[in-house]
């Protein structure tokens, strides 16, 4: 079983040490979770109440704009994570919706079990505040991208930031992503533009 | 001289409990800087080196696009903090600039003090657990923004996050801020749309 549990492991002690005992105590409040594909596992309106973490499959992030166009947010690919975060924290209406691209399995995260981390581990508010500010990194670049890139270069950041995305994800949820329309995504794989 | 550390002093217990020691331990820290009406204190390509907190005056973060427009991210208002997280902590390069629209009094955070108030203060990690997540918490408002809301609801949503914005900012730097023209800033002004 600990061999399971291994990719949030490696995740953990990537920001801080993290002793066996430890980590005993952290998977035995863990557990799975799977998702079949194109099912929707948060819609707008509702709390979000769990942080996946995405063990194998692709979570989308996405919400509908002012003229009810889908407008993708976000890719979770394997080891990391997907939720909204504030309605999370908050316990507020989520504007979100969360959908599986492919049948999907997750470790689930609460808000009890994240509370009891970092009152319990000796790094856990460490965490905590790295996981944070490396997500608060990832909102930053994606604002930056929106204003200051061209949609060139937002999609040569995208196969940075997700490796194989374009193998994985259907092309209008790619365009939406980059907020440009399908056809402008083909041109810019065909290298016209 | 306390008083005048009064406000980031109520910040700090607005997140955690701070001893009277650990309050005189930061304090010994702490230092002022000035900076005149107009003036650029960070630019593009500078590794941005310190955290600002605005005692008195307003701070404007923004970068320039692709087309060499300014594009307004973010005002600093009294009692927030001003910087590029990202730059800050992982000493890169910035794409931001960072300007005194005011005649502006700021205390100044170092990444060496930072460090320090997270190794000694009890509940440091926790402040800035919480700190990022406030942050984080703007940014992701800013980007649900600009894809789900009008120009409008925009404009509406920062008079309540700038209370009294419109009548210390300059109006291009608000439409600038909206991602809108001065024209049509005019033109929500007067209720037109």
């Amino acid at each position: 079983m600990s061999q399971e549990f291994g990719s949030i492991y490696e995740l953990i002690r990537h920001y801080v040490e993290i002793d066996d005992v430890e980590w005993e105590y952290c998977k035995s409040m863990l557990s799975f979770k799977q998702f079949k594909k194109k099912e929707i596992i948060l819609s707008k309106g509702e709390i979000c109440s769990e942080i996946y973490f995405v063990v194998k499959g692709i979570l989308r992030i996405y919400f509908v704009d002012q003229n009810g166009d889908e407008k993708t947010f976000h890719f979770s690919l394997e080891n990391t994570f997907a939720t909204d975060y504030q309605s999370f924290l908050k316990e507020i209406h989520t504007d979100f919706y969360i959908q599986a691209l492919e049948n999907t399995t997750v470790i689930i995260i609460t808000n009890e079990m994240l509370n009891m981390l970092y009152a319990n581990l000796k790094n856990g508010e460490r965490l905590g505040r790295l996981i944070a500010e490396d997500y608060f990194f990832m909102m930053n670049e994606k604002i930056k991208g929106l204003y200051t890139q061209t949609p060139l270069q937002r999609y040569n950041s995208m196969n940075v930031a997700y490796p194989r995305i374009l193998t994985r994800v259907p092309q209008h949820y790619i365009a939406s992503y980059l907020n440009i329309t399908p056809v402008h995504l083909s041109r810019l794989k065909r290298g016209i533009e």
